[in-house]
């Protein structure tokens, strides 16, 4: 357990830090920080803990709230460092997915889900704090952009956590990870893609 | 209870399609497909599930996941068949509302609550997975489209289900479907409307 | 505890005059105000009650339907009365902003929750109501918008409960609701605010 607790605090961390980028973009003051980092950290974990009915685990845990509001006052004062705050943003953002992916679809099979549960909560967990964050800040939503895999890396990694997780549940989560943060970055490094629908007549 | 669980699968079906032909004008990849499709066929149930207290459909069943992901899979494949998939979406979208207005309102009568929280889940039922849909793919919600019923139809279908109960759940669900459908096709078709506000001075 | 039943009517009726606001402006039918004003009256308590875990409040007493349907109907048939509804809309949202926070914020302190927890949840319940309004309807979150005061006004609220929670609720819920609104209203009318983030280098 303690391992997915570990996770959790990572994912609401790195998280919170895009979505405190995001408020620098938007130049907002630090509340408004703090609010996009805890919306953006805390979003996908909630929601998965509202899905199964579980404590949502910040309720249960205020500390969570103390990560993701420090995350939100170090980027007000050093955010302007950065020689690029989107691509910041971008790259965090494939780190907090990779991480976010390992601990919801861990926290589902340590609950003794099914797979396809498992696979599912991954990915709810992984992708609702981004996508919360860019439509409450009007940004096109990384989930969704084209040309690029997102829900795709987190579904792979959640199915990385299905079929490792014979092996034992540390090796689960770093496989999944490694797998999700592995081939968002391919995509965003090198281009990898999925074929895209296309209509052949124009759009209609 | 059998005819809530088919109408819960009726309405994840179609408003999947719905999803899915959404996906295929954002030119997304087959797993964003199956996101939108998961998204907006089970959206408005599980909505109504968190209200309720109930066990989330899809968690104590899985069996709706693939319902919305084979959806997906078929419109990847074969939306370019359609002349226009924008107007397939408004009329599978209206099949799916009257389905899904009479699942949400079927399951809070058959859970013994009032009627004013029947047509409440009727409507957020029926409305919330196109909602989420329209909003995550940004596009206009059909939910506030200008001049055309959608809302209502919902809150007539949910009025139809309390009305009809008497006389057992079978009646209750058609009579709510029949009349959620009519009333939106007789608004695409023919127009059909309520006067809207208008202020007397310009937009202020 | 009925201080905390009184403040969620008056937050619900205030929000719910603002969403009928904001459906005037988007030219809905009367069903379209009913809707906008449920969720922008109910949405913030629905959220906190679903975090917490309790029993969603107009679930166990639907009379707040009939509030916020009401305050849509008056809304539907006397707005063109009012000279900017713009404005209209800016200053009952300061009025429910204050009401909501205190009623969220007196009900996770009544339940026994940690200070942290209580600021939350009056930011939640204050905040989300609006933000879904805002969101749906594509206007500019109010929540986010530049140089104001607004999550900010909803933070210092919460703390006023906190702070003052050892005189007694009613205190408590008036200071509340007093430091809310009076921060408000200076941001709006005298520009208070927090220094904004300013990146030196261009917008990257």
């Amino acid at each position: 357990m303690t391992l997915l607790v570990l996770l959790d605090y990572a994912a609401v961390l790195v998280f919170a830090l895009t979505g405190a980028l995001v408020a620098s973009r938007a130049q907002l003051d630090i509340v408004g920080f703090a609010f996009l980092a805890c919306l953006t950290g805390m979003g996908g974990g909630t929601l998965r803990d509202l899905l199964l009915d579980r404590t949502v685990f910040w309720i249960a845990d205020p500390n969570y709230l103390a990560v993701a509001s420090g995350a939100a006052a170090v980027v007000f004062f050093t955010a302007h460092l950065l020689e690029s705050r989107y691509r910041a943003i971008l790259w965090l953002d494939a780190a907090a997915l990779g991480v976010a992916v390992a601990a919801g679809s861990g926290i589902a099979l340590s609950l003794g889900h099914s797979a396809a549960i498992t696979l599912v909560m991954g990915i709810a967990t992984g992708c609702f704090g981004g996508l919360m964050r860019d439509v409450v800040a009007n940004e096109v939503p990384l989930v969704l952009k084209q040309g690029e895999l997102y829900v795709t890396c987190a579904f792979a990694g959640s199915l990385a956590t299905v079929l490792v997780a014979p092996l034992g549940a540390v090796p689960a989560a770093l496989a999944c990870a490694a797998v999700t943060i592995a081939l968002r970055a391919g995509s965003m490094a090198f281009g990898w893609r999925l074929p895209v629908y296309r209509a052949r007549p124009p759009k209609s």
